[in-house]
């Protein structure tokens, strides 16, 4: 954990000085991306320190041959991994003949960086003294464009401070890269033309398998002072790149300026053979724009993302600082224009977890979506799941079921497994169970339930299929059971009756029983059509009841609560707080046998069961299994403390609601897991968000209502979010001592704070 | 399963008939070893068509890079594997200007191959029309020297048919090889010199990373119809290679004869820089013999192997087969000459299981090279531990236990873990149970205790006092558990309280203690010079005894058995005898969390703790668990049926016993689990062994008492074996009707028969 190498600022992300040791960690939190493209923080100009170049397009991915020790039936023989694209950014600066290399550089000064996220950009400036005794001033910013989501756009400026200098600039297009994360240190990019046309360069390449075209494109334009320069540049290619070289002498104290345009255009939104014109065109028309202009632009999109999703929060810089990265991290990966994508855990800034879609996404990331944008961001994100229904059907048939059941992937990319540990691939199976949770999370915050006769039904059939035909029948308990399965809490494996596992099971036999009476009833039409498809009898059906019915849940008398699994008791039972430090985080010190059989818990298990269903039990069934679990939990993973957040604030113990919450808001900043340099946690931001408005404001949409029940924790003067419910805004403003409920709509609403209902007019403000 | 490939023979395996489709299945049946060297049933001539080429040299291997998909803190960063050695076999045979390549002949005629396992010696002989039209009959003869294990001798001869025809014999070196088994295709050999002097030819070559240094050698003689032709041959070197070309026009009926001597000396046994010098001297001594003295010398010692370890089976060609197989390949594999070496499952077979060495070993191989050879060589074996028992000290610290807990690997070359898969590096640790329990077993049978002091005991206070880190104590069950295993059956893992595990952890516990009474006792200086190593506290020692004397055992009141592990009931119990065959063997058809949720069993598991501790048990007991147990079993492990068929023999249930020993002894030969291609089993051959005279003959040793309770399958007229029971032989012959027994010794013994004391005096004949 390093809290003091960000600077506290409301609305920026700001690093100065410059330190080695920090560069692959900044590459990470000053990433900027636009749901079409990322690109982490890399210098434009050359370094030869330790780094890791990103560059990343979204849905364009490269299927890597699985690697594995002792190969299991099942397996995947492939592992999409999202790829490394080919650099746009590179500039290569040579001044008075020496190339800048801040990691070669005599002294390097007032080393700044800024990631400015009200407005989307990324800027940086220093003062760097060579080899040679030159010493320049270099500013540079960039963005990659909301408007223009296949292009980007970079200033770079470059003074000379102790003498007239000649500064070459070259910026230059590059397909000679490669992943960080590879199984085979595999080729993964043919390239297919590099072509030059006046100011604009291209590299037409294909991804290796997929063969995903892609064209990379840059155009570029100096000027001195201000005043554009006549074109006099010349031109090296190779067989993978292209560079333009500029040579200017440039007076002390003059500054010279690279303005760049770059970015992809991608066989996914063009036909394959219209990519280079594609590129010309888009690039014209920023070009014609101008760097200050698309700026102008871009200020005004990210005005538009705030306007609905900003959180504020007084009195408290670091945790207003907290949480506006994990909403601008949340946007800059995923704005939900395109159902064919998803939200990869580390987003666009880094190659961990393949940049593929998990269960987090209906698990963290839908709530987000769906309270800050419109709805139907989130109805793709669920249609992703429906569109990839079939594969998930292939991947249960594998493991042996049959008649249609659905098990969706761990990790996919597009619908296919992706994942290759059986303890997780085939075992951590709740992740079925959050698909259809999403279903009905999506139904009960939008009221929307056309949804469910047109997709969503078919994929709680598949579920409950699987769920019916994964639970067996103990004849020694008289109860079904589900066996072998690793719960959210991936500090075990293969373990009994994890009771979230069957608790989300139980619930959704009985959620796609429900749903298919209401269809059979309301939409005929559309049930006539699902049943002809799925084959689905009464016998079925009334078997999914009867395990529903019949579900096992390991409990404890002694305690008074349901065990995470079976044979939990009797594990040693010594806290957290009781393990040495020097042995934390556990994933890094032990051997997976001892994680295994200790009780620590990775993430919310058990816990995440009352978090989704906690209209099912009581306050204090609550706060008994929070101090039962909480005291074992050790928050390895990013998805923990958000959920505990949460659950600390509906107790009241707003201490504990708000050290979760700054270990979920400032994960990353505060790199609590010491792997930022990896990439930054995208989808646990999420969770973030929950933790505010979840947690302290106790959103909650019951019946069709939207309630609350605001707390606010000391350290705090007041905090704000909005909410989009059913296209009317709320504005929720919680001070000390009341709060604001202030609605931007046209229709009155009835809303409940702390259990009393509330109305709210048409643009009016209620103080409660 | 393919039994009709080999044909019934007492003493010979043989093929008849060319089939490119077992090429590969009979290069592993015929393969030859010395103990020293192994060699696959290779052609010498050149072969085109699907082949696994593998020589193979004792204790010389390489550690290859581990790979895994996703890595556990612990796993070792390396596997030793065993190395395909140089080629010192190859002939390249030229007729008529075509190569001999039995892949492209136009017609194979009368092939034929045998390995004479009573002399020793692998044949084949052919007859093939090239595509030329040649028609030769070719004959190959060739073993691998017990009496100068460092050389394996050749004789081919070619007879051309339907005329003159020049034939050009090439006998070559090469270490242009690779393994079939690596990880990340790395080059494993480094060539240092090849040389060749008159008829000798030399290959300098060092092992990478290992830097084992080999010299591979040969030396050649071209005859016709038995006379030595003068040498006239050009040699071929590359920088890996070496080959003599000889070339001879022969006669129609005339014959062709090669003399090829070959083999490999290391610097295991010899001055690094003489290893050139020393394999001239062994061609030398050897070609001097010639390849006729030679193999009389072979035929002599393979009948003094004979004379001790040979079991008869009369009546029953299939049975009699088997069993000599099994003999013959353990002894080609593990000599007991060199304590530095212990017995690969595959022995010099093939490359599978690294050739390393598995608890297979103690629970298996022991009680076989106990009673058929010198009792040092099981010493030997259990010396191998002990000299590895810091190794294994160092393999439970990387796990996290202390003060001087030993884990000793799965799988190693040099006494460091080799494996890694977390389920079975870490949690297969009933493997250091065996260990203990082959010391109890070499003092049980030898009555030798000498070896408890000077070596055994410490390896004993390492192994309990891993356990008793190991286990925890559950407060929920107020007795010791261990949490988190895979016992025997591998189709299970992370299981809590495997039976198996737990009862042998107690007994190590137990059997620690009452040794540390013993050798302080008996052997006070011992005792002090190991307690100053050990460090051993009054304290510690009841540490033991409390998690010994309070060990949890899963147990069912229901059926009245122990139950494999905790929540083997909740299984859907269904019997093999139930499965769909389609779905066998389940190791290949189903995923592996659908094994590790099915009740099936790989192999013996709580049956294997009713084998080893027997006496604890009542036969009801034993028949109960039996009667559970079996009938879940799938043997898809070489190392079930053996045990099977011991306690079913034990039981009376004869048929049953039967199936299972033609099951275990015919395991290769008849190629029940579909993988001879991959090489021979030859651990489990020492449970063959183990079958009969365990199961049939009843034999075990009670109080210093050999004791018998012989029992004979309906399908055999009797058997007959030989036990070599402290210095003195003991043979032992059933029939039908009776029993005879005859010492072969100079002092009188009483052994128990059917519980009955019977007396038999020096060279006296008894029969019960």
């Amino acid at each position: 954990m390093n809290q003091d190498y960000i600077k506290a600022d409301n609305w920026s992300i700001i690093e100065e000085g410059f330190d080695i040791n920090q560069v692959k960690s900044s590459e990470s939190l000053f990433s900027i991306g636009n749901g079409a493209m990322g690109q982490r923080a890399n210098f434009e100009e050359s370094y030869s320190g330790p780094t890791f170049q990103g560059s990343y397009i979204a849905g364009v991915y490269y299927p890597d041959k699985t690697r594995v020790g002792w190969w299991k039936n099942g397996y995947p023989e492939y592992f999409a991994k999202v790829l490394n694209a080919p650099n746009w950014i590179g500039i290569n600066v040579e001044i008075n003949g020496e190339a800048l290399d801040l990691f070669k550089c005599k002294k390097v000064e007032d080393f700044r960086r800024e990631l400015n996220m009200k407005e989307g950009w990324l800027s940086r400036s220093f003062k760097a003294t060579l080899q040679n005794s030159t010493k320049v001033k270099v500013e540079s910013k960039r963005f990659l464009s909301l408007d223009f989501d296949e292009v980007g756009a970079i200033q770079y400026q470059v003074t000379p401070l102790n003498g007239d200098a000649q500064i070459n600039f070259s910026p230059y297009l590059d397909n000679g890269i490669t992943n960080e994360d590879t199984n085979w240190d595999d080729k993964f990019w043919d390239v297919l033309s590099v072509d030059h046309k006046e100011n604009q360069a291209f590299i037409l390449s294909r991804t290796m398998k997929t063969h995903f075209y892609v064209c990379v494109a840059m155009q570029s334009q100096i000027s001195i002072n201000g005043e554009v320069l006549k074109e006099e540049k010349k031109v090296q290619k190779s067989d993978k790149s292209v560079e333009f070289q500029y040579q200017n002498k440039v007076y002390k104290g003059d500054t010279i300026t690279l303005a760049k345009f770059g970015g992809y255009v991608t066989d996914r939104n063009h036909d394959k053979k219209d990519l280079v014109s594609a590129a010309k065109e888009t690039l014209n028309k920023v070009s014609k724009l101008g760097f200050d202009s698309l700026l102008k632009l871009q200020r005004e999109a990210w005005s538009r993302i705030w306007e609905m999703a900003d959180i504020t929060i007084s009195g408290d810089v670091k945790a207003q600082q907290g949480i506006r990265f994990n909403i601008f991290q949340l946007n800059q990966t995923y704005l939900g224009k395109d159902a064919r994508l998803n939200i990869g855990p580390k987003g666009f800034t880094g190659e961990k977890y393949g940049g593929s879609t998990y269960w987090d996404t209906e698990a963290y990331c839908i709530p987000f979506y769906l309270a800050t944008k419109n709805q139907n961001v989130a109805r793709n994100l669920l249609a992703y799941r429906y569109h990839q229904l079939d594969k998930a059907i292939e991947n249960a048939q594998k493991l042996g079921f049959k008649n249609g059941a659905a098990l969706y992937p761990m990790v996919t990319m597009n619908g296919e497994e992706c994942h290759n540990e059986w303890e997780i691939t085939f075992e951590e199976i709740h992740r079925n169970g959050a698909i259809a949770f999403a279903i009905y999370n999506y139904h009960r915050f939008t009221s929307d339930y056309s949804y469910i006769p047109e997709k969503g039904l078919e994929v709680l059939i598949g579920i409950a299929r699987f769920w019916h035909q994964r639970a067996t029948f103990s004849k020694a308990k008289s109860r079904y059971v589900i066996l072998g399965v690793t719960g959210p809490n991936e500090y075990e494996n293969n373990v009994n009756n994890n009771f979230y596992t069957n608790y989300i099971a139980k619930w959704c036999l009985n959620y796609a029983v429900e749903n298919i009476e209401i269809v059979e009833a309301e939409y005929p039409s559309d049930h006539s059509r699902i049943m002809n498809r799925v084959n689905l009898s009464k016998a079925e059906l009334e078997q999914w009841k009867d395990v529903a019915d019949n579900m096992y849940f390991p409990y404890s008398e002694e305690y008074g609560v349901y065990l995470q699994q079976d044979g939990f008791l009797d594990k040693e039972l010594i806290t957290v707080a009781n393990l040495d430090k020097s042995q934390r985080p556990i994933n890094q010190k032990w051997s997976w046998d001892r994680i295994l059989r200790s009780p620590y818990i990775k993430q919310a298990d058990t816990l995440q069961g009352f978090y989704f269903f906690e209209d099912d039990f009581t306050v204090e069934e609550l706060e008994r299994h929070f101090d039962f679990y909480e005291p074992f939990t050790v928050h390895e993973s990013s998805l923990s403390p958000c959920v505990h957040s949460i659950q600390a604030a509906k107790l009241g113990r707003m201490d504990q609601a708000y050290t979760f919450y700054l270990r979920t808001s400032r994960l990353d900043l505060d790199d609590y897991n010491h792997e930022v340099h990896e990439g930054l946690h995208i989808t646990s931001m999420a969770g973030t968000w929950m933790s505010i408005v979840e947690g302290f404001g106790g959103m909650r949409v019951k019946n069709n209502i939207l309630e609350f029940s605001p707390k606010i924790p000391k350290q705090w003067e007041g905090y704000s979010f909005k909410i989009n419910f059913r296209n009317q805004i709320l504005k929720v403003n919680v001070g000390q001592n009341d709060t604001h409920f202030e609605l931007d709509g046209t229709l009155a609403i009835e809303i409940k704070v702390n259990d009393k209902l509330v109305s709210i007019q048409p643009n009016g403000l209620v103080t409660v």
